[in-house]
């Protein structure tokens, strides 16, 4: 994944001039790109909404995908950090699972390659879903004789029910997890009355301030890369900003702490910013309470700069143009569990 | 609620003679009952399912009404006992919200009257939610700006954003949590093909061991009573029953623990039947984890009745007549968190 760190550097290099010039904004998609293994369908998606929101998935029983990642709201779970089975609290702050679909990599290390390895991972982790391995996590659905055949009209007939199906089921869900259609997205598509005035202003100062150097693209969260292959910023960038010790940023070393390469320490994947009004507290470690705020923190820590308190607003406004809209969904039903599945 | 007590000696006496005679069997109403200071709304509704899923309703930000009574599945959470806040486990297995509008109090105990006040207990009880006192739920509420139009258009304007509207929208969203139309609806209502033989078999041994003299009505928990007068039932009965000790169906002493009245030692509200096959495992402590073994263990100590393996299949297969069908239901959406409310 090296490639990802020299894009970086060349991007950083380039801008703000580049991105004051003409930025090039774009519209999500209508669809979220799948890996040709894993082509969405409507059986796939309907199993994965199943499986992310059961609770059975977690060794306590009450922590399920949803639990942290609500789709009811933020896809987050309004905490710096999350709770997990026995109310423990794990280290960073849950990232949206809305149009999670548009990131290369996943987790705020990118430590996964794609949503299907991600949804691996918080089920047997100790303090997420604390689940013994991922074999106990499979067991727990072949337990309930319900989900076999979802599992058999999403994939087949014969061994069907495997933790790659799984997670194949819920990252097939994700996908649908999208947001176009927003105020931004509409108004880089030709409708000038989709943004006000100030949103529009703000958009600017946006890309003036440098921000499009890394909240770029789409999902603004970076250049279109090929899956599996990460687009990480160096967080924080300007290590004499004040707000680097209030709010703690450099406690946690980033991707270093999955790679151990010195090289990567204090690197991140950088995160969408669709939605934000829905995923406060920010920050990989929840510290920043308040979007403006977070605004002023990522202007000064990453591009040395102190914004006004216009520039401030105007940018918030402009984020607020890449809020929703959020797609109706039905309930899953879920399929019911023998007695002793749990205790 | 006295007379709650006096009804069930009157029932119990006079079975089971007159359940076999011919057993009053009654459909479930397509619409539940409401008090007339709270009548069904859809904005009550709608405001009342955003906040059932609501996590920040918990002191942690972790646990929703919907966290424990899931309707997703059975309307319970699959364990013995819930996990609240910071992984407490409470001391009663979660009675399914499915169809709780047909009691006439509610809690395995019956200490809430109804519904409305139902839903001030959970939110308040520090191993399920864990918030201070019901002023901090209110607190909690007004600080999410979002809520406040859905409260005008629910109660209109003024001072609405209260403990008492909020259990109000609860209790009325939960009033749509209902399941009538399942086969045996369809059969006593004419549809002799609804149910199979074996569960028609099964109906004539339910009524014929007695189990009706309590499992009586549409919601099968007894006769129709004022809302706020529980029917209460002994539980064991008959204390000679091998299952007592094997269950430890004595440890907790049921009412009296709420009212700490002799009279009320070892009684319970009677629970629904319907949708058994989805709220495993089975009685107040969650002590039996199959069906069959809740059949045998209610015969045993309720009637000192001990069943053929072909009347307990009979039983059981009557029962899966109950089940569903289950309402579709959208997800709400809820409005966004401001980043301070919960760290």
């Amino acid at each position: 994944m090296r490639n990802g760190m020299i894009l970086t550097a060349i991007l950083l290099s380039c801008v703000p001039a580049a991105a004051r010039a003409g930025t090039d904004w774009q519209a999500l998609p209508d669809v979220a790109p799948a890996p040709a293994d894993n082509p969405t369908t409507a059986a796939k998606v309907e199993l994965g909404k199943m499986l992310y929101f059961d609770q059975r998935l977690s060794s306590t029983g009450s922590v399920s995908c949803f639990s942290c990642h609500n789709v009811i709201e933020g896809g987050d779970d309004h905490m710096a950090t999350s709770a997990g089975v026995h109310g423990q609290k794990g280290g960073r702050n849950a990232p949206t699972v809305w149009n999670a679909a548009f990131h290369s990599v996943q987790f705020w290390d990118g430590r996964a390659p794609s949503l299907e390895e991600q949804a691996k991972g918080p089920p047997v982790n100790p303090i997420e879903m604390g689940m013994a391995d991922l074999g106990a996590v499979t067991g727990r659905i072949r337990a309930i004789p319900g989900y076999r055949p979802y599992f058999v009209t999403a994939f087949g007939e014969g061994d069907v029910v495997t933790m790659e199906n799984t997670a194949r089921a819920i990252a097939a869900y994700e996908r649908t997890l999208i947001t176009p259609g927003s105020a931004y997205d509409r108004y880089v598509k030709g409708d000038e009355a989709a943004m006000d005035a100030t949103q529009v202003r703000g958009m600017e100062t946006f890309a003036a301030t440098g921000c499009t150097a890394c909240h770029q693209g789409p999902a603004f969260n970076g250049p279109a890369l090929p899956g599996g292959t990460g687009f990480f910023v160096k967080f924080p960038t300007h290590a004499a900003s004040p707000y680097v010790a209030e709010y703690a940023l450099t406690d946690d070393a980033g991707r270093y702490a999955a790679t151990k390469d010195e090289a990567d320490r204090g690197m991140w994947r950088v995160p969408t910013l669709r939605n934000l009004a829905y995923t406060a507290p920010y920050m990989h470690n929840g510290s920043v309470k308040s979007l403006p705020a977070a605004v002023r923190v990522m202007a000064s820590t990453q591009l040395d700069r102190t914004l006004t308190d216009q520039e401030t607003a105007d940018i918030v406004a402009f984020l607020g143009a890449l809020d929703g809209p959020f797609p109706e969904q039905t309930l899953p039903r879920l399929p019911p569990t023998p007695g002793d599945l749990l205790n």
